[in-house]
């Protein structure tokens, strides 16, 4: 059935096909962090005409219902429709999130002092013809040529050496041969006439629990072409990484999972090939980063065991598998890199992030925290790196809070409340009308209530304060943006905050009994490298006055952005990275925070704005006393 | 439709099947070396009810038609069937061919010095089990009890990976590890529980041209436990190697070839595991023997420029690759080795050989002849060894003679004629009543003519000399041996005679042309091993007469028997023996005769028994001047 898209194009819609995948399908991506069971109402579109067979309108509200609003995972066709696409409704591939601080990545590579040496090599070879003397078999000419240009040992797969008879002869003997080095392994994969082909693309890959990214390397030259990003559909089985575990495991759900993140990435991967005219068999390598179950999940072994003390994964450092068993849509032969991971709750994205903070090359010591949909923290120099994980939850990635959304187009992304009227000032990623807010503009909207006495140390609404603090439908909030004529209200409810202050708890109380469990205090910290989705939009002084970091010199904050697809994108590009990665990961101790002793008082302590112990928060502690 | 055959079961026979394949399927197996396209005339039934549809009769007598035989590889049944199945026309399981002169083959193993280590090795571990501050991952803990083993680097397939976390945890952490060494690679195949899979097999197979043999093997004792053979169906696209290499180049037949010869391997193991109650699964390494081509064939390479000059296979040198991509109906994990080749005509049938003569550990120079559907032969000792192929077509393995077969129970394998009645006396293998000649006979029959002055030097008949030369079907030809009973006479034909002073001569110019090459002369010579299906049934001084081999003592001879399936064996058996036989195929250097200068002269000077110069041949001259 025919299904019109206002201002756009008409496509058609299966049976029994949601409106949603129908979009999906035809290149149109709509934001459903929920990945598709109604539960996250942010899929809406509009009908303007026809009938759809709605299933569950979830969290829509009356008015919304009323005006043809329909949650487009939960609606098939009925008749022919006319829809709307509302823009808060809309994916951006792309978007801040993805991004790293760096603009110029191949510059920030450079600056690593190391050459340009992807994962996938090239050889271009120009053999000897074969005569009655020089009557060696193809394969061994081949691995002669190879030696002679310092190329030793070989692995040589089926698939290749059933087609270098005719690809030899095909290229009269000149030959560009692909290969890899891993360890003591060095394989051949494909065989190309030298004159074809001469085109290389890389994946770098980011798997987040909550979002996906992917960048599109050229192998050659570093140019990151284009950047895709989108939510892990595996959020369908459940927000967080314990959640899906118990779906894979006791759910029998661990291809379901793996399927949809699969999905996730090969969606973007065709969007992004799509654009720039580029063949999938183009595609010659591939690095994934992502947290240890992320990782596992991906190859599809068992996450079972992650969960069940004492917390043990299949594997942390993964073999050198190839494209045609990871499911992803690239030339079968490539390589897929994974990024080692640590521990069962320190994975591949954080060693990635630690070799993209280069704190690892430095002696002065420094912190590094990733805020993610979990966070974890390291802290360490070029001689020894600590590590732990604190269970935060999404929230700064948009889950869980009503209007929350990721650091892409639209969101709000930082606030100031004006003492005197209590009328907030808002900042908007693009330059857009607001659609949501996303984590640095939560952290903004709660230090400015806290400073402006709308919430208290604990977070709680002081109704009087401001006309804005009105009763919603999950109690109590705060009003931050109002759009008539879009007919849609930004607020921040009194969930939205408890959810926030328990995750700021999580963070500040890992930080602080990592720094305790090496014998540490704060102040000899010398640099603090905060990595995830705020990108360089944090406003380090609110930040601590939220208790979340610690109370440091605003000089020794660096702000990193998504460092897992930095470091994904070093070790795509750099055999000498990749080595240095791995030099990070074995460095690297965990910490089990859940047996240290300890953890419970210091998340207790840290529920406050900034924390119970204000002597931790010293430049807070005067504020509030100028204040 | 119902097929009974008489004294046996009865079968069902499916549309459009032949009697041949529906007994095939159902193990019976006929004798047809032409692979069912007729020509052969072997695989015959005698209808005794019912009627059959018989696309063609081939070289079926009237006599025979009017008995009701028909061809079974070209009828199908009209109706319900009742047949009796001649005892020529049943295959052999075993069989002369298929067995070396090595009554004991585990103690020749024993006689070369080395410990029983198959290719497939097992390390029983105890894994600690994990623990808080022993977190280690699955992989990495396996890996430490590998290197703890002095197993150091091993790379890990992605199939093996996916279920170590289960079977870890069900074995309570004591498992088996097999695993495979293979150069500087180190191979881990599968996970066990450590009191599971204490069974091992193993698989030497021999892939000639005209006949496939499988030997299954104990891995532990090196036991074997049984033999099986049977014609390389590959037959049915062309009795040579040039004209299957034409078949699967321009003809497209590549894949049509593979699956005719690992149908017949499987179907050969799948009747040897029923027999023995073993499971396909516990079979866990297979080493693979044959000529340049059939290897190629076996592994789907296109051999197409084996047959055009400079004649270069694809690989010489086979890598390591597993039974999943075999085709083999064995553990998908299991290694299978295919034995090194020299050249496009000396293949690993050679190699295996010559290890399996000890030649190459000796310090006299030997002569090595195989003599099969072609014949290669070999010189050298410790330090060198020259190789060249000669075209000798398969004749000696039955094929192109009236009543040519292999050496099974029913060949005459011996045969005196008296001089005085000029009546044979014949012997017959497995003391049955004769049904065809083998080669040893065939050889005893052409030089007892010459001897008896039936044939002459030329091999042509003096038809007034013995009432027992007739005229056939195709000419002149001699009765050895008529059954009144069987209705059934044995010949060999003027057209036979011709077919086998033919490939006598491509081997005795080949010999002459590489003994000369390497500037020696045959008196230098301290020994002859000769290999192929005569076993040690063959008669030096008869061969010596009709000029096949060189005029030498014959204590300086010895017959061998199939000794491509003894060096499989060996190879399967021992990773020193398997290194020993890739350095013989490096130490092998390969002479073209084609290419040598007067290989035509010393062919057409062959062409005479026993030859043109019978300086060459001193003590036939002796003889027959005394005679």
């Amino acid at each position: 059935m025919q299904l019109q898209i206002t201002g756009e194009s008409t496509i058609n819609v299966n049976d029994e096909e949601t409106i949603y995948d129908a979009l999906k399908r035809n290149g149109i991506y709509l934001v459903a962090p929920c990945g598709g069971k109604s539960t996250c109402g942010k899929c809406k579109v509009k009908i303007l005409d026809g009938k759809a067979d709605c299933k569950s309108y979830g969290r829509l509200q009356q008015r919304e219902r009323l005006e043809g609003v329909v949650l487009s995972c939960q609606s098939t066709l009925k008749t022919p429709l006319s829809i709307e696409i509302p823009k808060q409704s809309r994916l951006v591939l792309g978007g801040k999130i993805a991004v790293s601080i760096f603009k110029d990545t191949t510059a920030y590579l450079k600056s690593y002092n190391v050459e340009i040496d992807p994962i996938v090599k090239r050889s271009f070879l120009q053999l000897p013809p074969p005569t009655i003397s020089d009557n060696l078999s193809d394969l061994e000419r081949l691995k002669r040529a190879l030696s002679d240009n310092g190329l030793g040992q070989m692995r040589f797969s089926y698939e290749l050496v059933t087609g270098i008879s005719d690809t030899l002869r095909e290229a009269n003997w000149s030959i560009t041969l692909s290969y890899t080095q891993h360890g003591d392994f060095s394989e051949a994969l494909s065989l190309f006439l030298a004159d074809e082909c001469s085109r290389r693309y890389g994946l770098a890959i980011d798997i987040g629990t909550t979002t996906v990214v992917v960048y599109l390397v050229d192998l050659i030259s570093g140019e990151i072409i284009d950047i895709g990003s989108t939510y892990n559909s595996q959020t369908r089985y459940g927000d967080d990484v314990i959640t899906r575990i118990v779906f894979a495991t006791e759910g029998g759900g661990l291809n379901d999972l793996r399927q949809a993140v699969t999905e996730d990435i090969n969606t973007l991967v065709e969007s992004l090939t799509d654009k720039h005219h580029i063949n999938s068999c183009e595609i010659d390598a591939a690095v994934i980063s992502g947290n240890t179950t992320m990782s596992q999940i991906f190859w599809g072994l068992n996450p079972g065991s992650i969960r069940e003390e004492p917390y043990i994964p299949t594997v942390n450092y993964f073999p050198l598998w190839r494209g045609a068993v990871s499911g992803l849509k690239i030339n079968p032969q490539s390589p897929v890199y994974t990024s080692p991971c640590v521990a069962s709750y320190v994975g591949g994205d954080i060693t990635t992030g630690i070799l993209a903070s280069k704190m690892h090359r430095n002696s002065e010591i420094s912190l590094f925290m990733d805020i993610g949909t979990n966070a974890e923290v390291a802290i360490g120099n070029n001689e020894w790196i600590m590590t732990a994980a604190c269970s935060a939850g999404p929230c700064f990635e948009g889950g869980g809070i009503k209007h929350g959304m990721r650091a892409t187009a639209g969101a709000i992304e930082s606030i100031k409340i004006d003492p005197a009227t209590l009328e907030p000032i808002i900042e908007v990623i693009g330059g857009v009308p607001p659609m949501g807010i996303c984590g640095s503009g939560m952290i903004d909207a709660i230090t400015e209530m806290f400073k402006t006495g709308i919430i208290n140390q604990k977070g709680l609404f002081n109704p009087k304060k401001s006309e804005r603090i009105r009763e919603g439908e999950e109690g109590l909030e705060y009003l931050i943006h109002s759009d008539a004529a879009a007919s849609r209200d930004i607020v921040l409810t009194k969930v939205d905050i408890e959810n926030l202050i328990r995750a700021k708890a999580a963070i500040f109380a890992g930080v602080s009994l990592l720094v305790n469990e090496v014998g540490l205090t704060l102040d000899v910290i010398d640099r603090v490298y905060v990595a995830g989705g705020f990108g360089n939009s944090l406003n380090v002084a609110k930040t601590v006055m939220l208790g979340m970091i610690p109370d440091l010199p605003e000089e020794k904050y660096t702000f990193l952005g998504n460092t897992s697809i930095i470091g994904a994108y070093l070790a795509l590009m750099s055999d000498t990275l990749r080595v240095e990665l791995e030099e990070i990961c074995s460095k690297m101790t965990y910490v089990e925070l859940s047996v240290v002793g300890g953890y419970m008082d210091e998340y207790m302590s840290a529920m406050f704005i900034p924390h119970t112990d204000m002597s931790k928060f010293p430049t807070v502690a005067a504020a509030m006393l100028g204040g």
